[in-house]
């Protein structure tokens, strides 16, 4: 952690941010966007995001032995374009994520067993114009642990909607990545003090208890 | 803007990011958590907010003057904390907002005029479990220019959601403020890439034209 | 049940619908609009509604015995009608309800206890554009008990709301009143087939141990 | 009309509902669930579906000459049910809708053409968890324009969100259906007092200037 982040932490301490949560009721796992578009650098990839792809190859199988519940966003637009929005006003090259485009499938390591459910979006937030809350609702999920990309991005968005919704968000910083280090850790910073508990896997992993 | 920034910028270009929107339809103003508590560094103030609130006073004159819808948000907890939430888990003191504190009160020189929308709220976002964007559909908005603090926080929060509901979002960058310069810069990038326009006063009203 | 209701309940059976569906995770109380404006036939009130508060403070009784989270709500506009929406357009007699009208105020018989949430919405469902089911989700309720009026209005679309967010409501016939019985029978048959279950208030207690 | 709806509608008016609101804004047309499944009665059909299909032929086409802005929805589960929520834990039959069932496509008579937005959806509400009201504001619509079925059911949810969203709701009496006449009739009047207009086809469009 640089200087100024330390400077920074010391300040939000002071004003009572970045207090600990812990865990409660059932756990849910969120993996969100890590589609072949975005491990590839030549498309929205780049970065750390090779790296947090294969570590979260381990928590999904912890996650699975677990039992806990488990959803996977991609990013899909129409065909025709027909639900582009503000988004892909932004950044217009999101329109090209359609259903049977490779780029928004997900990646091979982390393909969806049966009963998980694939949550399509077309906004940062797996949690904004989708029913995910209601879906973790309905199981009794209380604590949501999310992995995925780009962590200044649809990352922070989910876990804030998380927040947001009544989950205790935990960020799992090793199994999230970004196209660019900088936004990545001042995300984490943000996430950190704001939105959710930000813990390594194994440290997250230690907590659990074998159920 | 630092050497890493530059660098960040040109790989989100070059992924397609960052692209500029304009404005549409009739415009709206949003004023975040301009309140007492959040312009005083010995609760939860500091940075570069007291020079913000200074600028805001022109942006909103100039908005009602140009007959813009506008709304003012407060952060409000109950009395008996009833409503205490996964936010005031992270940040406790934040319950300490209640109704008749004056730290949850809007700033004197930005005090909302009768007709002006004062959105109580209890989690960053000003959009989320409030009828924010129903009150800005019911009166034809679809740009939103945000004010207010904290650049990293409830402004993030805002901004990202008046996107996701379908509003264009304008970040006045010299009329949002945070209690640290990092997060302040760093969420100013992002929200540039990925949410909105992110504008100076000066650019946004020589854009404006006197109706 | 009239013929005709008989005749269409069967083919709403044979269609799939109207499954009882039973009691899951923490059970949280919603009573709605039980206030003075609707308990008085001569401002928004008449019908069932006086029977249905009565029958209800022995639900609200048993609910503070069993533990379970309790939650109010209200129709409160801004004093200055800077919030009047679409709702208020249709029924612009609902601008009067604001925070200090004696008709806005919870009826005493059913005055809520410290640490029992009051919502303050201004559209009919109480999930609708306010934090309450994320603090349903917060506090790890799966159950809604419904009690409340208007049948036809608040109550459906709030147990509509819930049912959509994930929770399974259940309405208790004898503690939800309505200014005019058709609209009321006619809803109870809706919800019954397409949103929870319908119980009686004893058939209900008799279903929930003693915690 | 009964007698019964004569009285109820006389106590309705009295206490101030019922108010007509007439267009604003872009008008939008919302198509629901006019799919195949819908219009067999030996699967969720049966009544005056048949006949409101006939009629949204007619409304589909002015629509398309007016420009207005198109959405259609179907009901679609996952194939694995991964998905299942309260909504198929009450009507269990819903989760065969699933993508390549020919029940839960658009009647050919009524098919999206290129452009028009076709919404999925797993519960009544065209709104509730999806990214249709996004789409609106996006597209400037403030008036939302509602055919469908059933009248009882999703069209029911729909234009009470729609309402709470902060659009205009308008009814095409003859191009909602529903699979019995009785919650037909109770539904169309609940929504005339509390959530929309409700006119007949003939009506609107003579009300609506040839752009």
């Amino acid at each position: 952690m640089s200087n100024d982040l330390q400077r920074d932490e010391a300040r939000y301490k002071a004003q009572g941010f970045g207090n600990e949560m812990g865990i409660a009721g059932r756990v849910g796992l969120l993996i969100v966007d890590f589609v072949n578009g975005f491990a590839d650098p030549a498309a929205f990839g780049g970065g750390n995001i090779p790296q947090a792809i294969a570590r979260t190859t381990t928590l999904l199988a912890a996650a699975r032995r677990l039992g806990w519940k488990i959803a996977h966003t991609r990013i899909v637009f129409a065909d025709d374009g027909a639900d582009a929005n503000i988004f892909s006003l932004k950044v217009p090259t999101m329109l090209g994520l359609t259903e049977g485009n490779p780029a928004s499938a997900i990646v091979p390591e982390l393909a969806p067993a049966p009963g998980e459910y694939v949550v399509r979006k077309t906004v940062p937030s797996a949690f904004s114009g989708t029913p995910l809350a209601a879906w973790y609702v309905a199981h009794g999920v209380q604590t949501v642990v999310v992995a995925g990309c780009v962590t200044s991005g649809c990352v922070r968005a989910s876990v804030l909607d998380a927040m947001q919704a009544g989950f205790r968000p935990i960020v799992v910083s090793d199994c999230v990545g970004d196209r660019a280090i900088g936004p990545h850790e001042a995300n984490l910073f943000d996430m950190a003090q704001k939105c959710g508990d930000v813990l390594e896997l194994d440290t997250l992993l230690s907590r659990i208890p074998n159920q």
